[in-house]
């Protein structure tokens, strides 16, 4: 029987477990990202593994989230990563280098390889035809130590791409039509492999922008072959040596299918407030436009910024609207800058704003109270713009230039015939905002900020866990609600102490007084707990503030890992309903836990209804070690 | 006898007074101008006058220094400068156009004219030969309404330039070598005047940046002759109708004369933490740089920017230095990016930041604890950075460009061989981010974000002033000591009472809470006492929290003035000593207090120590009766 290529680079990665949808599996990494919001926490852990030297092909400590800087801590932590990195044999990408994954694309990304990163948008290598996974710090930490990746083998949905896009219809429209389709949770346990016709007609960096927003479908990642359109890109890249051919056998067999006609697509938008609130462009006319904003890991490479360049060439930009561009890196900035590309945007009147994440993470260009902000990136999370009120809405830089230049949300066929924007047969190569490590790391200093706090460990499983219940919440809940990630609170992200102050306060602003006054206890949540961003910070909160376990209808992938990690048990229903049963402050009860998580079935009594609710522990074997033990660093560290 | 250039545009702007030394003036103003930090409150201010339209010949409101935009408030306040703008005939500068001062002798400044503008760097329009004067928000609303502007008219001081710079020595080395010479208190209550045959040699951007920096000195400004240099500058921007032709008399005469033989200067620094602590660049080479900024509206010019491409062309930053470059315009950067100049920055490693205050405001771009940060900017203030423990260098462009190369403090003659950039003959004219107002403003809705709050009002004196001592300062107290201007608290610019919680922290953290407990009382000061930035707020919030009275050994003008109109009194010690006698927590009492302010002189009681003090109220009858009336709102309002 044929494998599909997810099956082959999982395949040729094996370390253990067998390759059976749902089955635990470890895997071999071959190379990990980091960026700074996640990575302090990340090298705190891996200094914390003991281990000199990373055992990677590559890792990459990228610094594109906190470069606003408004007070030191940014860079504080800049200069604890750029001098960790240097120690330990890890590049580092300086600030103004570019977001994260539009760099590995260009300068890291290799077709067949593993890459594991910290952060939820990893996926974006898979249009270069990567494994590439978002995962927790610790995780990652333990990537760079030579540790294998444990997931559970994922079902593998072809995606058959049939026909070729209209014009003014784009690849955003593509990863859009699909969470219209599937829905934010529709992913989860699943690898999205793009096949069929289609894909010939679509770029790598267009791959990308599909692949980076799979993970709004909760998926384990996403990936396109890598086939003569690969081989363009990186020989343009001047990296033709990374190519590799990676197709599907003729008889590869899938899990599921879907298929998409490219040709009867239109230009789309996801509404206010998720990304599967999808719509079509022509069915919101009337809506005004306050803000529009391109760029982010999802739509700021070189095509697409020459598309938004020649939308705007020789107008201007409504007077009503501020329109922001970031380029996704420097070598797309510095190509824009020598083309007259970027002073054809200057001329229209957009401000141009450093390579970096910005607006997307809401690091600036909040929106003003109730404003409309049409935004290329690809979450639309209620409040993540930093403006809680805002209505943010995603969509391809097609329709973000043509909306800024009428003012209301435009369908970009109102201007008429298309053109055509060429892949660059040679893109400008100049490294040298990487910085290579040292060859010997032993006589560098690693440079510790007062902004860098020791993070919280978690202690061995008692065997009877007893608490209240902190909170409830509703489906669907993000990250970005567990841990806020805003412009005042991201300088933290190496500051556990402080940020929990903040934890799941979007939701119930009590909660970490609560936590405090009854010495931690128990969350409660609905379907899909955990989904959005990979923040690590979202199960580091929780762990400071005493959290014990979270009872939830269904979890998050990276979330639910990221519990575990830390020790804190990630329960699911059995009985759906059980969960109308519990109130806030009800009185929880575990007895036998070690004996009852070897079971995997969990009884809890809630002594305050008089009740029991069965809960499953959906976990590995080494997973339940992991709760057991009080997490994987101290897993990883008991294996020394 | 013969008049001097600024003898010459204050006779033909004289309203009231005698053009005699230290005796209070009324003058016309032709032009005003506010940025979004001063601006909501002067707008507020405008409208508390109840007049329809400005009545100047020209009125701009700049977007420059609340860009960052990390919640809605910024945008909120720029959405209500912009439609109450439109309503009162007001031009609007969109955000990205970029920052004030540079725009505006762009695009705007007129030899002769007098500016008025609520930002402490409106001298820079001095470059080009207008009597530009920074003054606080109030005094702006007054002038954009019509009203004339009061101050004492100033000595002239002749700064006679001779000779021509050497090589790699900069228009910014002139005025380091000026405050080395003056101190950041050797301008007040005069308007420096160049002159001499070097001032050929300057282009008007050079003059900016010298008149600019001249409010370091406590200037009340700063200006150069108009000229065939002048002429030139406005034709290339399109203007040569705005030019005429501004002299001294040949038996001219001035207060006091300086000469300063520019052949003579060497690149110079203004070390942490003032502007006037001035060393050479070639004594401070072993000093290690962190990050290099460049920009800010002393050194942003098309030149400035231009010199600082060809120092980097085909070079790298040092890899342990961040190196950022914000152009101070939409010009400058868009003839940057046709030129190729914005891609040689970029290929060298440089981050480009949005034309905007930025960093100069501490607006973004904090070093690192302890960080060494070389800046192009006019003020060094300890924590204006944004980071306390900071050490921020002053320099030109030059040294800024060639230490981001080094990692250290360099002289720029190590580079050898000078170039020479010419001045363009044409800049790009595009002022497609310039808004004209409404023709009729009825219509226009102001939007009032929830951000907007009502500003604090003072009342009419009582003829008991009681209270206690709150705090005692030392000498040079800047208005960034008294409300603190960083990047947390930039955003509420609109919200006084929320400010308030930060005033005079940085000296005393329980001033706020002081002075709510005891319901108001004194502030007692050194010399010079609110120095720095014009900022109006520096009064309103201290009026908020009840101060009735600042007694101090002296005041630097505009915040002096910001007082009296804010109906506080600003008491100088006729005997210096009395100052070392008066402790925190005094009891002060200031009897028949209206009779008193009549005089100009008020005895104030100690009666914890059963002293008195004399102390001088060194001010107009019009200030007199503003003191009385509770400042120059209700005075205004009362005359109508």
């Amino acid at each position: 029987m044929g494998l599909n290529v997810a099956q082959k680079i999982i395949k040729g990665h094996l370390v253990k477990g067998e390759m059976i949808a749902g089955k635990e599996i470890a895997i071999k990494i071959d190379q990990t990202l980091t960026q700074d919001s996640t990575g302090t926490m990340a090298y705190l852990q891996f200094e914390a593994l003991g281990i000199d030297k990373v055992k990677t092909k590559r890792s990459v400590a990228y610094i594109d989230h906190n470069v606003l800087q408004s007070g030191p801590e940014n860079a504080d932590d800049h200069l604890y990563i750029q001098t960790v990195a240097k120690k330990h044999g890890i590049y580092f990408s300086k600030p103004g280098n570019g977001i994260c994954h539009q760099v590995n694309l260009e300068r890291f990304g290799v077709p067949g390889d593993t890459l594991l990163g910290s952060d939820s948008h990893t996926p974006t290598g898979g249009g270069i035809g990567m494994l590439a996974m978002g995962a927790g710090g610790l995780d990652v930490a333990v990537a760079m130590g030579g540790g294998e990746y444990y997931i559970s083998m994922p079902k593998i949905v072809k995606v058959n791409l049939i026909g070729e896009l209209r014009d003014w219809v784009s690849a955003k429209d593509i990863i859009l039509e699909l969470l219209g389709r599937l829905t934010v949770k529709g992913g989860v346990g699943k690898v999205f492999e793009y096949s069929g016709d289609g894909i010939k007609t679509l770029s790598v960096p267009q791959r990308a922008t599909i692949t980076n927003m799979g993970a709004e479908l909760g998926a384990t990642t996403s990936l396109f072959p890598s086939d003569e359109v690969t081989y363009e890109f990186l020989k343009a890249q001047d990296r033709e040596k990374d190519f590799i051919e990676l197709k599907a056998d003729e008889d590869a067999v899938y899990d599921e299918e879907v298929t998409i006609d490219l040709s009867e697509l239109e230009p789309l938008v996801a509404c206010p407030h998720s990304p599967d609130n999808v719509a079509s462009a022509a069915s919101l006319k009337d809506i005004k436009v306050d803000q529009v904003c391109i760029g982010s890991c999802t739509n700021s490479s070189y095509a697409d910024m020459m598309r938004v360049a020649k939308i705007l060439e020789g107008k201007t930009v409504n007077e009503k609207v501020s329109l922001v561009i970031a380029p996704g890196s420097k070598q797309v900035l510095n190509m824009l800058a020598k083309n007259g590309a970027l002073a054809t945007m200057i001329d229209a009147g957009a401000r141009i704003l450093e390579s970096a994440c910005g607006f997307c993470i809401g690091m600036g260009q909040s929106p003003a109270t109730n404003g409309v902000s049409l935004r290329t990136s690809n979450r639309n999370f209620e409040g993540r713009s930093g403006t809680t009120s805002a209505n943010v809405y995603l969509v391809s830089p097609e329709i973000a230039a043509v909306s800024a230049l009428k003012g209301y949300i435009a369908d970009p066929r109102e201007l008429g015939e298309a053109f055509d924007i060429e892949m660059p047969k040679e893109f400008i190569i100049n490294d040298n905002l990487i910085l290579p490590p040292a060859v010997e790391g032993e006589d560098v200093e690693v440079v510790r900020g007062p902004n860098i706090k020791p993070f919280p460990k978690a202690k061995a499983l008692e065997s009877i866990v007893e608490g209240k219940v902190l909170t409830k919440v509703h489906d669907n809940i993000t990250t970005d609600h567990i841990m806020p990630s805003n412009a005042k609170l991201l300088p933290y992200r190496s500051n556990v102490p402080y940020l929990s102050e903040y934890c799941l306060t979007p939701c119930d602003k009590d909660f970490p007084s609560k936590a405090k006054q009854y010495g931690g206890g128990f969350i409660v949540g609905g379907d899909n707990y955990g989904q959005g961003s990979s923040r690590e910070h979202a199960a580091l909160a929780p762990l400071y503030l005493g959290v014990k376990a979270v009872l939830a209808k269904s979890f998050a992938r990276i979330h639910m890992a990221n519990l575990i990690n830390n020790g804190i048990m990630p329960l699911i229903f059995e009985n759906e309903e059980d969960y109308n049963k519990i109130d806030t402050m009800d009185e929880l009860l575990i007895e036998d836990t070690i004996d009852q998580v070897d079971k995997g079935i969990i009884i809890v009594k809630n002594n305050s209804k008089n009740e029991e609710y069965r809960m499953l522990l959906n976990v590995t074997d080494k997973q339940k070690k992991m709760i057991k033990v009080g997490g994987l660093l101290n897993l990883v560290k008991a294996s020394h």
